[in-house]
């Protein structure tokens, strides 16, 4: 099996923000790329950026041996119902948020063994075809969820096209960690936006500073993703939003107790290099396919022309 | 009545990260500076960056005609009985983050007439004198709490020698406010930074991207600073933790109800651009005492050699 990623004519489905900045890309890199987008003005967009562009998937489709997919997730049963007649030896790989969901609409679309879902961390608050950028995606984690397709694939195209550490695990495991570090970080800036902008306090917004302009950075922004993102998201992140309820009337209760609140706040401390430079224990990957057959998340990366591999503690 | 403020020989008890940035700016601006701190290496570190210094302010107080207190509130009673003592002709101004506690403290002390509390709003995540720096408190919003101290004075001096806008309210307004715009968002920080490091869900530090770190930029630092600051203004704060907490059960349950979650979502960006960019209509101000007279919130600044001002809509 070779090192490398065995992709070289690749569609990309939907050339927002995501989905352009995946196309420009893999065209960058010289693979054959053509994007799709039922929008004309986006495909115009990315014909002027030099991309090849097609209105369907059924124009384009028979001889992709790739198909990313970057729509909405209310779009992808229609998308991947698609794939499965018009890129029938194609593998196919969704970028959204949320990936429990996203693999029942594979499987209800008959793309069992050929579907794989991925999930890149990084974005912008803009939005469109327009803002898309090749370097987007690129050195950052990209999750990848375990299933019946071609994962290892999709692991080394990730690691090789986006310079990217592959975050592996499974679809259920993704959506609660997604789930927490971005999808709730999304309500409390929401809320705390929100409950601002009541004017209840309206010197609130004169003596705004940095804690308030961090706190609140992605809210107020873009309704609409955000709520697909939220809603697409809704079992594991109501579970995130309780415990993130019970964790501020702890605090709440302790204001009154600055012994027990300082305590807390100094195991916040503590403990807070570990989430935001969690370590890992690099280890080289003579066998991509037997690390991946593991039953927790790992990690993948490329150093130079070989693939190492971290266990993610649990 | 000068239109500039008339205090020419300071004192700044606390040089930390706030009390040196204070003594910094004003050495700079020409006033006569002394520094006074109990801490030797502070006090040296504050003579190598050309401060006079003393170890309490029984040494200088007798002349100075402005103490700047930059202590942490809980010694806020000791310093405040100090400049009573120490000071006899000076005007006390406090710079601590909550004003209802600190008034009290003044009252208690004896300072009436001539105590006004004052918060700049910025900071870093650091502390400390070594961290301070001239520029630090300078261009921002300074709130100037409303009592029976020479209010206007102090408006004049925090718009004169920061390039402040000054936002002058009451103590009680004031704590209400930065409650909302400050400590909330040190509370929500710290909350998803102590969930997330729970380890429940492990791949989610190596998932956690912009949203994450934005949302928890000022949580797990300097816990006893960010316990005295919560503690200290319990009261306010509790009812905001209240109100968010009501607020991301909302959010909770409309997760089932995408069209109200996305109706929410929408009024959340209708409403941020007057949160983040509040507008002023601002105003000639020829009669400083008249303006603070009024009772609501008003903003102060200086246009070139003259005052403005403008009521904070309620």
């Amino acid at each position: 099996m070779s090192s490398r990623h065995p992709f070289a004519k690749v569609a990309v489905v939907g050339a927002g923000l995501i989905g352009g900045s995946v196309a420009r890309r893999l065209h960058g890199a010289g693979l054959d790329v053509v994007v799709v987008d039922p929008d004309p003005q986006t495909r115009a967009g990315a014909a002027a950026a030099g991309l090849a562009v097609a209105a369907s998937l059924g124009e384009v489709g028979a001889d992709r041996d790739l198909v990313v997919v970057a729509t909405p997730l209310d779009a992808l049963p229609a998308v991947l119902a698609e794939c499965a007649l018009a890129a029938p030896g194609a593998v196919v790989v969704d970028v959204g948020s949320v990936k429990v969901a996203a693999a029942r609409a594979a499987d209800a679309a008959g793309l069992a063994g050929r579907y794989v879902g991925a999930h890149p961390m990084a974005g912008t608050e803009q939005s469109g075809f327009a803002h898309s950028f090749a370097d987007l995606l690129v050195g950052v984690r990209w999750a990848v969820v375990r299933g019946d397709g071609p994962v290892a694939d999709v692991v080394r195209f990730v690691v090789d096209a986006f310079a990217a550490t592959a975050v592996v695990l499974d679809a259920a495991e993704h959506d609660r960690a997604v789930a927490l570090v971005s999808h709730a970080p999304h309500v409390l800036a929401n809320a705390l936006l929100e409950l601002t902008g009541r004017g209840g306090e309206p010197s609130a917004a004169h003596l705004a500073a940095g804690s308030f302009g961090d706190g609140t950075r992605v809210a107020g922004r873009n309704a609409e993703r955000t709520r697909n993102m939220l809603a697409d998201n809704a079992e594991a992140l109501a579970g995130v939003l309780e415990d993130l309820g019970e964790l501020i009337a702890a605090y709440r209760a302790e204001l009154g107790d600055p012994a027990v609140l300082g305590a807390r706040l100094q195991s916040v401390v503590d403990g807070a290099a570990a989430v935001r430079r969690p370590s890992a224990d690099w280890r080289p990957c003579d066998d991509l396919d037997d690390v991946l057959a593991s039953t927790g998340p790992v990690l993948i990366r490329r150093v130079e022309d070989r693939l190492e591999w971290a266990p993610v503690d649990r």
